[in-house]
C-alpha cells in the first residue's frame, strides 16, 4: 500500500492502441488512475466511444496538456508526426514519455526519420537522449536514463518488434552469413490498420483473402535495419484475422554454419543443427519474461500468443542446410504496441517487468 | 497472506471449457495450486496440450481420483453423463463441487433429464440437494447450501445464461404476456462445439456462413423451461466466430403494456415505454457485478464481453408495441461456461465474487 | 445466332450491387455488351477499380445519360432516392428500367415511401405503372406489363426477398394465425453494407462478433409487410461473413394447425404434420427455377446458397406444435440484388429465366 | 450440337476436389454426363453428401470400375498412393486419366517418389509416359501424347502451381542468380486440407490465426524443385481463409539485373527495373488465357482470383535491387486442383481451353 496515487496519462486514446492501453492500465496493479485525452472525441468519455468498457473504466476525454498536467506518465497513440512537441512539454514537466508513434524511434538519425515520414526534426536534442524502448535490446539503457531525468522511449513499431527478436540472436551468435540479405516475410491481421476505416480494411474487402502490401515501401524497413544493423528485405502482408503478425525469417546461415553444398544432409543431421541453434536462442533470452522459444516440433502460431505480450520464436533450418528459417509470432496490439509500451513503463519505475502484462494467451 | 494452500481441482482439463477453467484459474488470486486431470492424455502436461500455456501454466494431467483428494474445490468440465459419480466422490471427500456438464442441473426432476440425456439418475439425493449454479437467481441458495456442506453446483449450460438472463426481469415485473410462448433465437460461436474436430465445425464448412441447427430439438430447451417457468421457442443457430452467444428474444408484452391494436404507437412513445422497462431492467440487475444494461442506443454486440465474464443486456420494443425484444451478449466460455463456473466457486467460499474474473472485456 | 446486339446498361456499376451486375451479365449468353456508368469514377475504366475483372471484363465508365441511349435494357444499382428520374428518362426512351434501390419498390403507396425515406415521388404515375419485382409473387405482371411498354421494375431488398419467400406459403395456405404477428430474425453478411467503408464495416469491428442493428427500425419493414399484407416484427443481424442472409421465420400456426394447449404432442405427431406443410411449400413453389424447399433433416444454409440465385427454405415446428418455423437462406448480392435483377431481366425478354444465373452454389 | 455423348467421370467425388469437379464439370458445355463413385458413400447420391448441388446437380455414387467403364476420360481425386492402378484401367480401356493426387506427378524419378511419399512405383512405364500437367509449362506435350494414345496426367499440387508460375519467366530470362536458393512463402486457405475433419482444420484452432507448418518437410518441395531445376527454400503457412493460395518469392537477381552493392538505388530506377522485367513476363505469358501479370501498383491477392482459373502475378524488387520479389496468387482448388485438371481435359480433347472454365473472379 502507497499513499502517492501514480497516475498514468493517454494521449490519444480512442484510437486502437490507445485503447488497448487504457485496457491494460486499467488492470495494472501500480496505476492507481487513468487520464485521458482525445483530439477526436474531447469532452466525452471512453466507454461512450468503446460500450465494451461500460461498468469496468471510465474516464473523461481531456486536453493533451490537461493530461501532462494531471500524470506520472505520459503514453502517446497519436499517428506519426503531429505528438513531438509533447515529448517536449513531458520534459519540462519532469514527467517520463512513451511515444507509440514512430516519431522517437529514430534516434540522431534524423535522415532516415526524414525519409520515410517527410518531416524535420523539431525538437533534435530530445531524439538524441530518446531510447528505443525494444526491452530486450535496451533495458540498460532505459533504466540509467530513468533514474536520471524524465526518460523519452521511442516504442517500436509492431512489424520491427517481431522482426528483430527473431534475427538478433542469430547475428549476435554469428550464425548468419554477412553477404546475403535477411528476408523477413510477415503476416499481420487487421488492428495493425487502426481505427479508421478505409477500403484496404472493409470486411468484404479483406475477409477470406490474403495479399501482401507496400513491398519495398513499408516505414518498417529502416526502423528493422537500424535496429539490426544489416539490410533486410522486408515484406507485409494482410491476412483476415483481428490480432497478431506472424514472422517468417529467412537467415542465410555462415560458412561455419552452413552445409557444404556439395554435400547432402540428412534429416537427423538439420534437427541436431536445429537444436545447437534453438539453445543458443533459448540461452539469448533466458531471462527475459516475454521471449518463449518454443521446443522442437511446435511451430510459432499468431493464435498461441493472442492477448499476451509474448513473443514465441520457433527455430528451423532448410533441406539444404543453408538457411536458417525462424518463425515468430506476437499479438501486435500487445507486445506490438500497448504491452511493450507497459513493459518499458515497468522498466522505467522499477516495478515488476510483467505488471498489468499477466495476461495467459488465449487460444480462441 | 494466508498459509494454507487453497487447492483447485480440474477433471477433464483438456477440452475447451477445461481449459478455459486452467487459463481463468491461473490469474485468480485466491488459488495458489491447480491440479488437473485428463482421461485422453493423462501422464502428459497440460502445455503440451495446450502450448499456448508454454511458460504460464505448467500441471501434469493426472487421475480424477488424484484431483478429488488433492483439491479444495473440483470443477468438473466432463461431457454429460459420465461423470455423475464424482459429485458423489465429492460428497465423499467433504469437497465442493461444480459440474459444467448438464448432469446436474435438473434437480429432482429425473424425468426431463432422462427425457433429454437418456441416463437415469444414479445419485437421485445428490440431484435433490445440488443448485442450478446462476448466481443471478441462485445465489443466496448458493450460499445457505456452502455454509452447511459440501455444495453440489450444476453450472448453468450456455444458452440457458444468455436466454435466462434475458427473460427473468420481464416475467419478475409482468410485463410479459402469460399466453404466447416467448422466443429465443439464439446465435452462438464455434467453440460451443468442444474441441473435438467434426464436420459441422471443421473451418471450410461453417466459415463465412450462417445457419440454424437442432431445431425443435435442442437440450438446452427444458433446462431454459425449468429456469423460468414458461414455455419457450428457442432455435440455435452456428456463425462463424470463436466465441459469444447473441440471443435474440421476443417477450409478447402483457395487456398492461401492449398498445391496443386499434392504435397505432409514435416512435416517441415506444422510447418512452422501452426506457421505462429499461429502468425495471437495472432496477432487476442493480447489484449484479456481471450484468450490464445497455443505455439506448446501443445493441447488445459479442465483441463487447468477449473475453469477460459480462452479460450484456439491451431492450427495445418492435415497432407496433406489441413485442418487448431483449438482445443479450455473454462469451460462450465464459459466462457461458468456464467464468461462471469460478463467479459460483466464489460465491462458495465467500471471496469476491470478481475474483479471477476481472478481465475487462476486448473489442477485437 | 442473332445479328441485332442485345446491350445492357449498368447505372452506378461501381458499387458492390453494380459489380455483381457486371459479373453476371459478363456471363450471360443473350447479352452482346454491356454499358456502365459511374459518378465517382468517371472517365475511368471498371477493371482499374475492380482488378478482379481484369483480362475478362472491361468497360469505360461512362455518364448515365450516354449508359440509357446506348442500352436496351438499363439497370440502376445507385443509392435510394437518388435515381427516380433516370426511370423518367427510359420510359422516354423506350427502354426497360430495373431499379435495385427502393425507390420504386412502393407502388402508389407514397406515404409509406415518404415515411421511411423522407422523399416524396417527383414522377407519382411511373411508380402507379411500376412493379415490384419479386418473380415469384409478380411474374405474370412483369410479362404483361413488358409486352405492352417500357417496364419499370422496382427490384426487392435483399431482407425482404428471403422473408416473403418464407413467409408467402404460409399464408396462401392459411397456415398462419392472423392474430399475432411473425417474428423475422434475420442475419446478414456484411456486403449489404455496401463498398463504402465504415466503422460498422471495419474489419476488426465486425469480425468474429454478432450482433442486431436498427431493430423497429430498419427500412425493409415497411417492404416485407407491404409483400405479405400483415404485421411483422423485423429484427436484422450482422455476422461475421461476406455474403448470405439467414432468416429464421416465426408464424404463429393457425387454430386449425395448432396442437391443442392442454394436449402435448408427440415427435412423430410433430414430423408428421411438418412433412405436410413442407409439402404445401413444395407445391407452392413447384414451378419456381429458384426455390429449393429442403428434405427433413436439412437446414437452410448460407453456404450452401452462396454464388448462385437460389433461395432455400427448410420447414420447421417448434416443440409444442405451436408455431411454424422456417428458414430461408438467400446469397443478398444475388437473389437478393443483382441475380434476381437479372431474373426480372430475363422475365421481361422472354429469355429462359435461368439464364445468366446457372451458377451452382459454392459450399465453400 | 453433337449426337455422341460425352462423359466424364470422377472418381473420389465426395472430397473437396472430386466435388470441385463436380461442379465445375456440370457447366462444362462438351460435357453431357458426369459419372461418379466414391468409397466413402458408394450407393448414396451426391447431392446428399453435398446438399448444395439440390436441384443442379445429381448423380449416384459408383464404384470406380463402373466409371472408368462409363467415361472417356477419368479423373481422380483419390489421396495420394491409393489409386495407382486406375491409370492402368484406364490405359486398357483406352480411356484418358487425369490424377489429382501426386502419383503420377514424378515420371520416372521412383527416387523422389518414394523418398516423399513412402511406395514404389507398381507401373513404372505408366509413370515414364505421363505428363505433369502443368499448361503454360508441358501444353505440347500433352497434346501429342494425347493424339497418339490415352494420356496420363499427374495434375500439379497447389502449391507447386502458385511457385512455379512465379519463377519459370525469371529462370528462363536469367534474371535469377544461379547461386542462391529461390525462397517461397507460401500462404493458404483451409481447404487445402480436405474434407476430413482434425484438429489443425477444427474451426477454432485456426480462425484468427496465420502460423507456418510442415516447414522443410513439405510433400511439394521436391515437385516444385522438379519443375524449376533448381533447389528451392519452401514454407508453407495456413491462414484462416477457405480458398487461395498466396506465394511470395523471392529470386535473387543475376548480376546482370542486380545493383552493385556498393552503389545505391534510386526509387526511379527500380521501378524502370521492376517495368523491364513485368514485361518479360507478360511476354512469356502472352498466349496463355489463365496467367494475368498485374499492373505496377496491383498486388496478387487471393480474393481476386477466387473462384476463377486465374493466376495472378505481380512483380516486385527490393529496395536495394538485389532481389526480385514476384506474388503469385491462386484459388487453390481450381488452378491449384480441379480447374487446372478441366483445362488438362481441354487440351486433350482439343475444346476451347478455357471451356468450364469461364468463372470470372468473385471479389468477396
Amino acid at each position: 500500500m502507497h499513499n502517492y496515487l501514480m497516475v498514468a496519462g493517454i494521449i490519444g486514446a480512442t484510437g486502437y492502441a490507445g485503447a488497448e492501453l487504457v485496457r491494460l492500465l486499467s488492470g495494472h496493479q501500480k496505476i492507481d488512475k487513468l487520464v485521458l485525452s482525445s483530439v477526436s472525441y474531447e469532452g466525452e468519455c471512453i466507454e461512450d466511444i468503446y460500450p465494451n468498457f461500460l461498468g469496468c473504466v471510465t474516464g473523461a476525454l481531456l486536453k493533451a496538456e490537461d493530461v501532462i498536467a494531471a500524470s506520472d506518465v505520459i503514453f502517446s497513440a497519436l499517428p506519426h508526426a503531429v505528438g513531438e512537441h509533447y515529448a517536449a512539454a513531458c520534459q519540462e514537466a519532469k514527467k517520463h514519455y512513451i511515444d507509440l508513434s514512430a516519431d522517437y524511434r529514430f534516434g540522431d538519425d534524423e535522415a532516415a526519420y526524414f525519409a520515410w515520414y517527410g518531416k524535420k526534426y523539431q525538437y533534435p536534442e530530445l531524439h538524441k537522449k530518446s531510447i528505443y524502448g525494444l526491452p530486450e535490446q535496451n533495458r540498460q539503457k532505459i533504466k540509467e536514463l530513468a533514474v536520471k531525468e524524465p526518460a523519452i522511449i521511442g516504442n517500436p513499431g509492431c512489424y520491427p518488434t517481431g522482426a528483430t527478436l527473431g534475427v538478433l540472436p542469430a547475428l549476435r551468435a554469428a550464425v548468419a552469413a554477412d553477404t546475403n540479405p535477411i528476408i523477413i516475410n510477415a503476416v499481420s491481421g487487421t488492428s495493425g490498420g487502426g481505427r479508421e476505416p478505409s477500403r484496404s480494411f472493409h470486411y468484404c474487402e479483406c475477409a477470406d483473402s490474403v495479399a501482401p502490401y507496400k513491398i519495398a515501401s513499408h516505414r518498417h524497413s529502416p526502423e528493422i535495419e537500424r535496429n539490426l544493423g544489416v539490410k533486410v528485405i522486408f515484406t507485409p502482408h494482410l491476412a483476415p484475422m483481428n490480432r497478431g503478425i506472424l514472422s517468417t525469417i529467412y537467415i542465410p546461415l555462415s560458412k561455419e554454419w552452413r552445409t557444404q553444398s556439395t554435400v547432402s544432409i540428412t534429416q537427423k543431421e538439420i534437427e541436431a543443427k536445429t537444436d545447437e541453434i534453438r539453445k543458443l536462442y533459448v540461452d539469448f533470452y533466458k531471462n527475459e519474461p516475454f521471449v518463449r522459444i518454443l521446443p522442437a516440433g511446435v511451430y510459432a502460431s499468431t493464435n498461441r500468443v493472442r492477448h499476451s505480450n509474448y513473443c514465441d520464436i520457433s527455430v528451423h533450418i532448410d533441406l539444404n542446410g543453408s538457411t536458417l528459417i525462424v518463425a515468430t509470432a506476437i499479438d501486435n496490439m500487445i507486445k506490438g504496441a500497448a504491452g511493450q509500451a507497459i513493459q518499458n513503463m515497468n522498466i522505467i519505475f522499477g516495478f515488476d517487468e510483467k505488471s498489468g502484462l499477466e495476461a495467459i494467451p488465449m487460444l480462441f
